[in-house]
């Protein structure tokens, strides 16, 4: 008998697991295998992604860096020895937490998890009981409604990190974050990169402006976009797919070497049994109240991207300190607060706290400042000044409700936003302070003084 | 007659002439020639500076990116395309300054500025008058007590942007932030680089942690770093210097190509006559009240670094923006505020608010975290996990009074803490937000969870 058993040892698993044994209580977190321990961020996600991206954006920097008279080129690229120095991360990373999981004496236990009953879980052969019980499962790559993967011609994210060369030319299906972020990935390369997105915009949590921004500057950097792009059909041949895409007024018929479909996640919770615990779920995501507490069985929490909210670890973190707090009962930080919202995309793209189109939504009157990082002398430095700061403020107290950059660091320089709009500041108070010069951080600064 | 003079279109001069102009005043600025408007920063500081650095990171990294399988290599460095590059970005920046100037209605005059009495300046043959002067005529290369320039042996960092090839060999007398920069600079190219350092520290105004670990960092890049180190006596060689360092305990008798001194700033006011308007000064050094007023004349003030005040071009413009804001009767800003220190060497330096140093200097009590960025998934993927985030806060309240940060975009995520600091944060209030994953920002959020 356990106090608490955790499904899935992803971010929201294990920093729930750690935080509740470092809190006093006997827990036990099952993971299908060691391998999989980090779950989808560590193993498949953002760190094999970012590490991906990383040497691919240090690829594509090299042709303005020859204007600058520093002349390298790309002798070769081994795609092999990417995978095996992402693996090594991987590896270094997920040992990092086993051994944080050790050292609070979690016990760990590898296999498929199922409910019995309410107290109860399966794994394998073996059942195992507790009091309260932690979903933390996860989501997996969502399918294309026409589309089947193929073994290697139609591909998820996933099987990005075991290509064995980089194609010749790839559409991207879906033009959210990750869709985005391998369009940058293999544009570094010699690889035509075509995305289409089902919306008529890219990145489609984000307000239009930074939207706009992006295609254009992807389109810059030689990505074809296609928005209001339906594939309608396809057919996988010996040497690539051939593609039907619908754009309304024409359609185009293509073929690629490979297609990669990045349309979202669907929760991990089929194989849990959900019913046999009577926990409630609305098209597999568990539904759960403001405690994270499944609404139909108050010892049963869900946290992660096995709930409908926003799938990123970060959020999965802090719903996994809340969910400590709650069972330790200690001070719960707040359910309402903001995070933000990152992609790693050339020119990377952030957000923060409330957007235009939320406030336009709820009839709340407020103003923006944008900064253009062309008059920003670092972004000149750095060799990319495309893209902008903007800040959403109230209009009469000029407190700061929400901010988007689109451009070099946006995702490190978003933070600042995230402290100024959590400390309840006012676009007069950073006028007050004195900003790094020459920084990208300036720019902030500098929204003031326009 | 003018409303107001300001001597000397720096940072400081410009950017006090264009507010004071765009507040109603009639104002001329004063600056040698074209080609100076922009001041040390523009033409031989900071720009040039972080542009030569960029280009010698963007190399350096390549040693890093090998081993994720992306080989490239320095086919060829045209020096001269770098110089291009960076006088087409003076150029650029220069233009908008002026275009600001002039937007503003500032009068722009040129040549060398010299009091006639305490409402008067000469310019070369003509005399202006005005009810109150601006000194903003900042700084040049302090001279060493034992070593003089020669033409192209023995050089300042402002001959660096004019240099035609890479030295096989430097010694950098001063280890401050100029020094380290251009050590990291030269690093990045086949020259042998040794930093010579008059104190026990590098970097002296940060903590001994950071300085320490600057130190060590500079030195597995292959920099060789002499601390208490006294150059005694130099010979000037047809193919290079001959130079003795006395290192106390021993001493090192060392041929380079070229040797680099950065030892400091001296301000620029012997040329001004500043007796015949009784203006007090130190060393050269204009004295000035809490309002930046000369303490003998009223009518006179004084900013950016021909004043007592660290010569950082966002304390230049601080300055500006307060003589503006008493000069216009507005609101004026606090003097007494924080603003960050940074070194765009690698690892970057930076820190704000107060030391570890000054709060033992006070006989105040503190504590201190710190994280490594070694346990940073982002900095690993960014291939230098070097470094780390210290935090100073007070014990009873946790209120962030200081913190400093040596790696990875140091100098960007160091304003998460000006903002934390000028908005009285504490430990616990970071402990509630949401930090974007994976970013080296989420070091922040760590700081909290030890």
């Amino acid at each position: 008998m356990y106090d608490i058993i955790v499904i899935g040892a992803g971010p929201a698993g294990y920093e729930v697991a750690t935080l509740l044994a470092q809190g006093g209580k006997n827990v036990c977190i099952i993971e299908k295998d060691e391998n999989r321990v980090g779950g989808t961020c560590l193993n498949e996600g953002c760190v094999p992604a970012k590490n991906f991206l990383e040497s691919a954006t240090y690829i594509k920097k090299s042709t303005y860096f020859k204007t600058c008279g520093v002349d390298m080129s790309l002798n070769s690229f081994d795609i092999e020895q990417l995978k095996n120095n992402t693996n090594k991360l991987i590896c270094e990373l997920r040992s990092g937490i086993l051994g944080k999981l050790k050292k609070s004496k979690v016990t760990i236990k590898y296999g498929t998890a199922s409910f019995i009953d309410k107290n109860s879980v399966e794994i394998d052969n073996e059942v195992i009981k507790a009091d309260k019980i932690i979903i933390a499962s996860g989501s997996s790559h969502k399918n294309h409604p026409l589309i089947d993967l193929s073994e290697d011609k139609i591909i998820s994210s996933k099987e990005v990190f075991s290509l064995s060369s980089i194609p010749k030319s790839i559409l991207i299906i879906g033009g959210g974050a990750i869709g985005c972020e391998f369009a940058t990935f293999f544009n570094a390369f010699d690889c035509k990169v075509e995305l289409a997105e089902f919306t008529p915009k890219l990145v489609p949590i984000e307000d239009d402006d930074v939207s706009r921004t992006l295609k254009r500057e992807l389109e810059k950097s030689g990505i074809k976009v296609y928005l209001n792009a339906n594939v309608t059909s396809y057919e996988v041949l010996d040497d690539g797919v051939n593609v039907d895409i619908d754009l309304g007024k024409k359609k185009e018929v293509k073929k690629y070497d490979k297609v990669l479909i990045s349309i979202g996640r669907v929760p991990n919770s089929l194989s849990l049994n959900l019913n046999n615990a009577n926990i409630e779920n609305s098209n597999g995501f568990i539904t759960v109240n403001s405690n994270l507490q499944s609404i139909s069985n108050k010892n049963i929490y869900a946290i992660g991207d096995v709930i409908q909210s926003p799938a990123l670890a970060h959020v999965a973190y802090y719903e996994a300190k809340r969910v400590a707090q709650i069972i330790l009962e200690e001070d719960v930080m707040s359910e309402k607060t903001i995070f933000p919202s990152v992609t790693f995309c050339s020119p990377q793209v952030a957000s923060i706290g409330q957007s235009e189109k939320e406030l336009k939504n709820n009839n709340i009157e407020f103003k923006t400042k944008k900064i253009f990082f062309k008059s920003n002398g670092k972004a000149k430095i750095k060799g990319d000044d495309s893209g902008f700061i903007k800040v959403i403020y109230d209009i009469d107290s000029e407190l700061i409700l929400g901010a988007s950059i689109i451009g070099n660091e946006a995702t490190e320089l978003i933070h600042q936003f995230l402290i100024l709009i959590n400390t309840k500041s006012t676009l007069k108070d950073i006028s007050k302070m004195i900003f790094a010069h020459p920084t990208l951080s300036e720019a902030t600064l500098d929204l003031t003084h326009m």
